[in-house]
């Protein structure tokens, strides 16, 4: 079909000298020095300390400065046209964070107004500390749903909603210290494991879990379903995140439309003291700025295994959402985001509102699709959000009297429903059946057996997944594609043809404990393989196997051993091993393994599959021609 | 040093032809044929039907029957001259498995006489069954040790003797079911997880924990411990294994002494009476062969869980020790031992063994060096040893009343001292530090803390290991050999040289969720080194990144987005990404993701990184010749 993209080139008679190279050490290192470049790359990756190198006392304290508190990066430069955009952001999101947090907080069980003070506080924080410019704070569906719904298996919000909201506040403690120690220890990698497969999966199980709760309430006044017709789809501004960030059409509509809902059927039920008729409303609600709360946490007491799991999993999960739309963001607007920094900022944010009565909050993925979609340009418009939402805190409670629970069931529905992904599935579906089977054990398990259960058996499947390759590495055998001297594989590459004599075999994974067992009896039996060929076709004996470790990335003691046994196997049935190409790693253990010097003999050892065939054909020449 | 190791070949000019060699797709295969793969790879590695293939039918129902009864292989070829080899044998290791027997069986709380029908029942079974002709089957040490401490938990042996020995019989019958299960299912490999690292550690802590637990009888009666002297090295047959297991000098004054010392030391208790003055012995044994004892397994009620985690623990540690004793002689003697089929041997054994009194057993180490330096030919010393031991059941078990236990304790304690392998342990220190550590934490755990968790946090750590090195792959700069066209590490190989313009990088691992972000990251930080290099030194602009993927040996649905976020930043910057040598799981997967047919276009992949540097030299100099 494409036959006409392929390129021939000019050939060119290039003299090549076929001098075999030298397999080298790589060059002595301490284990302390080793040890320092493995903690440098395992913690450090980011090398955050690489702009303070070489710059004056004065400029590094600022620098610092900067780095703990990016707010100051930014607020040197703000200016007028910054905050302009930044308003009308921030008034947006704030538009949404309200009808938002009155609704995510019922999601949790907890009284509609923590979701509005968890709208003040965090934002404030995460402005000073964070480095995104277009995360909007606040507590979002995902986190809520877990946190409710796993309080609740030990404390009813019914019975004693006093204990379940300092139940939730001491969570939301934990999260945030948990979150905070992952990012100062340098241990974000933890959030790595959840991969695209098991969240999108999880977040389509928890989607309609969420839905079917509000759907009961939905469903006690029938005649306001239809309501969710006029609530507009939030979802195309969450399905398109990925491909373009484009500002959709209608914009506007779709931002403004929760809050304009929520007003039109306060408005409603008001006029037609609808509440007097079975319509449940959200009530009286406090004036007043968040009370402080740090007295309510739970540090001691039976509670406190189910407040640990708790913060653990929300923390988690929270954190996940918050690094992933942080990451999203700046790779569209070709910013750095520096995740430990971010999971400190979060982790803060939580912390400190755990003790201003807020709960898990971390940035939402819809809300800063619309905040960059309206235009944020910093951190400021979070400032913004908040400003808005303490003004409405302190004067306009009463508003929200009448506004209907359903109207706020219906808002939940259509953020949730936009979390299942259903293209993203199918994409996964494509490329790889595996993780698609995560995906799905994500899903079923978080609907039928529990958030928790749901989580953990996905995780353990994509670990699972990622021992088996290790466990049962590939092998396969390599031909030279005639004409070059580029060994490639037999099955790959159908013009490769085999050289007789040799069986060349690449290994494709690490060597250790947990796959040289296989290695061991897999290599032996494509050596059996050869011979009972040798013996049906009368090919030319077997004389050299030739081991490609291009591939081997690393070794253990016990992948040293392997080759100690494998030569011990070859040499009783009279064939040579031969290795080629180890890296460092692997190199460097052979050698401190070897003390008979076996393997780091330069007849054994070569950089290329072709060197090594050239150079052993033409020993065997050599030591036919004496004979 | 070794300067004069260097070979310099003649050198020969060729004609290579420089056409750059176009990647090709591998084969279309359909995912019900993948699986078939991926499957056959996992569970039939050896491919047991191999044999099978294209023999009448008569022929199959043979090798099938052989398959299952590995006795029936090597019976019809029995000749007199084998026997005699196996009688010696048998003999010898009976000599050994009388004593052993009594002394394991009361390592693991349970009367002394079940320790001699677990050496007479399993041998027969496994006779049949087994396909090795070196194990010699019976009670082990760390079983032993292992099935007392761990039912001692919840049911003390001296006060409830009767439920004990119930729940060692059940606890042995789902370790033999755990086992065979293992194997009939084709999951040998979960014991692969026990590295050698770890199995040293936890062998030197079982073997102090034991020893510590004999040396309390052993003090009781201070006149008797020179008697430890007496009793000789068995370690050093033991020690060997590995290196050479040629018979030891003294060989038989070393195998026969167990037997010898307690023959030695019952005389000496019978003449001097010394029963009646404090020593403590044997006491009476019942005459006659193994009494069933299927009705005494348990299969429900309160110890349910503790019988099932004994099986499992005791069930997975002597599985692994019965298999890696059975591999280490069959590569001594040249042979293939198939390890499923040994669990399915060793698991049945054990279920047969729980119905008739019989305690869990395995191939020991010690009694199958001795087995093997007697001379054994054949699984026929088993059964010798089964007949010996039936001998002694029936006839001779009156002269075992006045064996003094010191003389048990010594034999215990000088077969576990032979476990601690110092010599090992060092050679582990030498060649890989994290799997000292993991040595170390066996070691200790099992000794502070317990068996299996001392167990279980070595095979966690293991696992975490194998799990650090795919989060955070090494990710290494190539440069160009001199006079090659061969690009290695410039790390590793000094002569290397950078190519301007190029960045040339070798990601060493699968690329999947757990390693995306520090991927993306860790790459444009090498593309940002790279432009404040350009900066600092005006070397020439980065235009090309060149991938090398030889070592990815697998991807996922994340890994395919990684490319296309790399692609996306480098845009930006004006730098086009090139990949090389894509393996089958690789570029098929990148073909499926890759609608837009970005990445499997001929000049964003080559063959090799010689071929792509070239070809993109040569477009970049017709654009600029053109321009």
């Amino acid at each position: 079909m494409e036959a006409n993209a392929s390129t021939t080139m000019h050939s060119h008679c290039l003299e090549i000298s076929m001098e075999a190279h030298k397999v080298v050490t790589p060059p002595p290192m301490s284990t302390i020095q080793k040890l320092k470049i493995r903690l440098k790359e395992t913690f450090f990756p980011d090398d955050p300390l690489r702009q303070f190198k070489g710059q004056p006392l004065k400029k590094k304290l600022i620098l610092g400065a900067q780095y703990i508190f990016p707010i100051l990066q930014w607020s040197p430069n703000y200016n007028l046209k910054l905050f302009k955009s930044d308003i009308v952001s921030g008034l947006t999101i704030a538009s949404l964070a309200i009808p938002q947090g009155i609704s995510y907080a019922k999601l949790a069980n907890l009284p509609p107004i923590v979701g509005l003070y968890s709208s003040f506080v965090p934002p404030l924080v995460y402005a000073v500390l964070g480095s995104s410019r277009d995360l909007a704070v606040g507590p979002v569906s995902i986190a809520s749903l877990i946190l409710g719904s796993m309080l609740r298996q030990e404390v009813s919000p019914n019975n004693d909603p006093l204990l379940f909201l300092q139940l939730a506040f001491s969570s939301t403690f934990f999260a945030g210290l948990f979150q905070a120690s992952l990012g100062f220890l340098r241990l974000g990698f933890i959030i790595d494991f959840l991969s695209k497969a098991t969240l999108i999966g999880f977040m389509a199980g928890a989607a309609i879990i969420v839905s079917l709760q509000q759907l009961k309430s939905l469903l006690g006044i029938t005649h306001f379903t239809t309501q969710m017709g006029l609530v507009p789809v939030l979802s195309s501004v969450f399905h398109n995140r990925k491909e373009s960030m484009r500002k959709p059409k209608l914009f506007w509509v779709a931002a403004g439309a929760p809050l304009m809902s929520v007003i039109f059927s306060t408005l409603l039920v008001f006029a037609s003291k609808a509440n007097h008729h079975g319509i449940s409303v959200v009530g009286k609600l406090q004036e007043g700025l968040n009370p402080p709360s740090w007295h309510m946490l739970h540090f001691h007491g039976i509670h406190l295994g189910l407040v640990l799991k708790t913060g653990l999993v929300t923390g988690i999960l929270s954190l996940t959402e918050g690094i992933a739309v942080g990451r999203t963001f700046a790779a569209l607007k070709d910013y750095q985001v520096d995740g430990n920094k971010e999971m400190i900022a979060i982790g803060l944010m939580n912390v400190v509102g755990s003790s201003t009565s807020c709960y898990v909050t971390t940035g939402a993925f819809s809300r800063s699709a619309v905040n960059h979609n309206a235009g944020a340009k910093t951190a400021a418009s979070n400032i913004v959000m908040s400003v808005t939402v303490m003004v409405t805190l302190l004067f306009l409670m009463p508003l929200f009297q009448y506004t209907p629970n359903v109207v706020l069931g219906a808002i939940i529905v259509t953020a949730v429903v936009g979390l299942i992904d259903i293209p993203a599935a199918y994409a996964i579906w494509k490329v790889d059946k595996f993780d698609f089977v995560v995906l799905l054990c994500a899903f079923v398990g978080v609907i039928f057996i529990s958030v928790q259960q749901g989580l953990a058996i996905a995780v353990g499947l994509s670990i699972f997944k990622i021992l088996l390759q290790i466990t049962r590495p590939k092998i396969v055998m390599l031909g030279k594609i005639p004409g070059t001297d580029i060994y490639r594989n037999l099955h790959h590459y159908k013009e490769a043809i085999r050289v007789p004599g040799y069986l060349i075999l690449s290994i494709e994974a690490p060597i250790n404990f947990a796959n040289i067992t296989y290695l061991n009896e897999r290599i032996l039996r494509w050596i059996e393989e050869y011979e009972a060929e040798v013996e049906m076709e009368k090919q030319s004996s077997l004389q050299f196997v030739i081991l490609e470790l291009s591939a081997v990335s690393a070794i253990d003691t016990s992948g040293v051993s392997l080759f100690k046994d494998l030569r011990k196997a070859m040499e009783k049935k009279g064939v040579e091993l031969v290795l080629v190409n180890p890296l460092c790693d692997v190199i460097e253990k052979l050698q401190k393994a070897d003390e008979a010097h076996d393997f780091i003999r330069s007849d054994n050892l070569y950089l290329t599959v072709g060197e090594a065939v050239s150079s052993l054909s033409s020993t065997m020449k050599d030591q036919s021609s004496t004979v």
